[in-house]
């Protein structure tokens, strides 16, 4: 009997999931340092036993504890039933279905697709795989006010942004306005509709799209229906708004109602279990969208809200407003939320942690950065992860240059702060999902967390770093001529763990890319033999470097340096 | 550097569900043949790092590759953070979190569970737990009518029945009646909806609930608007009910639309993403409860139909009918659509399999028996687990009588197979979930796949099996007698694979049973030392034969016989 091994498959979103008409994209966990091949045996569900036919499946790489393989299959009719067949070293197989693994392929039983749906509204807006994300805190970017930040427009094209995100603009009393008083209102500290008005059609004519904030878990204690509950106590046709534990309603010394987070007094949670609640805020999602032209919503603390909501929400808008982009902030694993009948995209904050740790902290080497990479990826199918909002910092963390500052091997961390930074950028420009840049970290803006990370935007010349601008100018730029870098697969090259580099792949049926990236304040000397190249030319597209492909060569990455050969 | 293993958690069902009001069950699944303890390291989501306490985690059993570690985190707050710390016998530690496996604990992050969502409509039904629930097909159970199955209500309340659900009874021109023709009438062979209302009274004044059948995923090529389509062609109103590949739409030599499995000619597949066939069967649904009284429906190929309706036919059915039972067929893993969100429980033909392979066939002993008890049971949460029809075979499969007499091990399968399907429906009624029989087999009935699975019900004494009534009637009541055997947990208590003797048991902090199942034509002796009851007397509820719990007791247990320990 060969050796049991621990497989992990179900046939479910992320591990099954529709790739496309007729594809059925397949995941597989195999545990780690094992070398196997594995093959699915697949048919039509109706299919009488013995018709299945086998396809080979690809390594995708090493996620940590577990490998990840992948195929996807074609079916003319949606109704797929499966198994995979493992073949170990010494040629020994297994069968792993939907009872199992066994050596017997009876008892291992078929994992069954039951039908794809492609229901409308799971497509994501034709605009979005252009995405350049730029998020604004509107107190800190222009002046303070939308009008500051429609006078900036010009900026961000240059920039390179193709869509701003914007954190909340409704009235509140506080900076960040995460305690909405009115959901019905701009800000007069920001402006008015007519600003918000004024903002997206300017964003409009330059190309760029314009998102929003909502925050549907709580509003702010200065929210009429609130108010009316802390007034009126239990006579209050609001009382069920809200979690009340008991009238009057008090806030002082501790709130008798639910907040958000640990007892926020100016957060009372939002019962939008109650119909009359979730019916008010559909109609503020589609208000905002109608009058004002808006291009998404990013959702605050989307995880918290009942999801029974989220379903609704999604059809209600995509089927009046199809272009429509839907971003939950979800800060941990968010696969729940990203099934298709929720949210486009998340902001990826599990993502961040692993760039901050190998660029930043440096306390990870390429072979776990690498893990993390296929270890966060294979949360989400592949539209979500075509939509995540890759972020390296927002409002609610440090900035990420002050974190390659703090963090860093050897002596000269901080001297080494801005090239570390510049490799995290050209990751995150040479990766899967939306890449999102925190407004000021582009001019190298520094700060800890909350509030030093929302000072204001440095405008003056003498205050920014006009090398790392360009660099992000240069690395969009490419991110947008190239189409392999926003829509091809993400594949592991190599990793180099005593010399701190790797290599990675993007690739389309058409197209291929591989970029490298020396993590080191050591030069790296690479054998590009191994690298296939149908032409006999490879360029490197950040220098503008021709490398003439003989037989051997080699080719020298400076110290934290990289190369995007194509 | 320990060595590493696979474990898989994920932050949501199956993995982590509510078990009740600030109760958070976690599921974790550990690499087999590793002997490990597991603790879960938990707080608030909210709370500062290093405020997390310790807890324990139980070792279930095996499931094959994987053991099964389970832990109930209490939680005021109803938001989660946890991560699971793991020692392997060497004394050496790693974490598990939502980043993956890693001796830093920081490198593995935390799990998050948002926030426990209890909203109304989750719950079942308050009668459901009692179920002991009877399928009948009206064709061949008596008469052929519902007068004819009204009359034998007595005689299902004297069995111990205490539900009984039917296979379709709308209109229609075949004998099992799943291509409808009109959704709302009775078919005229079977009686009237006066008749249907006749049943419902007698059922209920003695206690039985009725579930009927329905057909969303598909409708009979006599339904009205299939029928408008077939003649008017792409002038139909209803032409977007259905999948129609081309006008006009033929049935010869191949049907020209899409259908239920392959070219089921009589049942077109219903678009029921379309809003008005949607809103069709969503009053279909409601007009039978309403008018006929019924508690429940079990639907028909659920896993095909579109995904985005059961959420709303769970939504509406429930606020109106809170005390309705909805059971889904999904004939195989059936996780995505038993999350709280859409039915209350399944079919359970996993299970059946199971049971099959061990009592019938007998291809697989104990040890792998018990683990595909723990595999199945980890697919859903506890609450879809409690409402799942448990079925030894239907009107879609050979009776299990018969699958006795064709397996087996050795020359006298044949002479043993009563007895071993008695132990099939000993394991049965002292299992989780829903015990289903299906019409005939409590009697002895034989019969091979459909059609012979769905001949007459013998009524006759002379062709009743009397001994196995008996038998069904002494562990219905046991089950009814002792809450432990409906609502207690399943452990595995030991396995005897050389001699096909297993052990398990059922618990509520209450109360304890001990069930053994001797699987052989052998007598076997078992030492009870171990099995420690707090009393000193043990009863065998089954013989009645009272135990005196001495230092060291020896039982023994007959051929293909059972104990019942309590």
């Amino acid at each position: 009997m060969p050796t049991r091994l621990f497989l992990y498959h179900t046939s479910e979103d992320p591990f099954a999931f529709p790739a496309g008409p007729g594809r059925l994209k397949l995941r597989l966990f195999v545990q780690g340092g094992q070398s196997l091949s594995c093959t699915v045996v697949h048919s039509d569900r109706y299919d009488s036993p013995g018709s299945e036919l086998p396809q080979e499946m690809e390594r995708v790489g090493s996620a940590g504890a577990y490998d990840i393989h992948e195929a996807v299959l074609r079916t003319g009719t949606g109704k797929c039933r499966y198994l995979f067949h493992i073949k170990n070293p010494a040629g020994e197989y297994m069968w792993y279905g939907e009872r199992g693994i066994s050596e017997n392929r009876d008892q291992a039983g078929s994992f069954q697709y039951a039908y794809i749906h492609r229901p409308l509204g799971t497509i994501l807006p034709s605009w979005s795989s252009e995405g350049i994300v730029y998020q604004i805190y509107p107190d800190s970017f222009n002046k303070g006010t939308l009008k500051g930040i429609a006078d900036k427009i010009p900026y961000l094209q240059q920039l390179g942004v193709t869509a701003i995100y914007m954190t909340p603009i409704f009235e509140s009393p506080s900076g960040h306005k995460y305690n909405t008083s009115d959901y019905y209102k701009v800000d007069p500290g920001f402006g008015t509709m007519e600003d918000l008005k004024g903002l997206v059609a300017e964003a409009h004519s330059h190309g760029i799209k314009v998102l929003l904030d909502a925050v549907f878990n709580h509003s702010g204690d200065t929210f009429f229906a609130f108010r009316d509950v802390l007034e009126r106590g239990e006579a209050s046709p609001y009382k069920d708004w809200f979690y009340i534990r008991s009238f009057p309603v008090c806030q002082t010394p501790a709130p008798n109602y639910e907040t958000f987070a640990k007892a926020e007094t100016t957060m009372p949670k939002l019962n939008m279990d109650h119909p009359a609640v979730a019916d008010y805020m559909m109609e503020v999602a589609k208000y905002w969208v109608r009058e004002a032209g808006i291009d998404g919503w990013r959702v605050d603390v989307a995880n918290e809200v009942t999801p029974a909501f989220w379903p609704r929400f999604r059809r209600e808008l995509k089927a009046e407003f199809p272009d429509l982009l839907l971003i939950g902030e979800i800060m941990h694993a968010s696969g729940p939320w990203l099934r298709g009948d929720q949210f486009d995209g998340g902001m990826n904050y599990v993502l961040r942690d692993a760039v901050l740790e190998f660029f930043a902290d440096q306390t990870a080497g390429p072979v776990r950065f690498m893990e993390q990479l296929l270890h966060q990826e294979a949360l989400y199918n592949d539209q979500a992860n075509s939509a995540m909002f890759q972020l390296l910092g927002s409002h609610d963390t440090l900035r990420f240059l002050t974190a390659c500052k703090l963090g860093g091997r050897g002596w000269d961390h901080e001297a080494t702060a801005v090239s570390r930074m510049k490799l995290a950028v050209f990751f995150q420009m040479t990766y899967i999902g939306l890449p999102m840049i925190y407004y000021g970290d582009e001019v190298g803006m520094e700060g800890a967390t909350d509030p030093h990370c929302r000072k204001p935007m440095l405008w003056e010349a003498q205050d920014q770093n006009a090398l790392l601008q360009d660099w992000y100018k240069l690395l969009i730029a490419l991110r947008k001529k190239h189409e392999v870098l926003r829509k091809g697969d993400f594949r592991p090259w190599f990793t180099d763990e005593a010399r701190n580099v790797l290599g990675y792949v993007r690739r389309t049926e058409q197209d291929k890319m591989g970029l490298i990236i020396n993590n080191s304040p050591n030069r790296y000397q690479l054998e590009l033999s191994n690298y296939r190249s149908d032409k006999n030319v490879l360029t490197d597209l950040v220098s503008g470097l021709t490398i003439r492909s003989a037989k051997q060569i080699l080719v020298e990455i400076e110290p934290f340096g990289c190369l995007m050969l194509h």
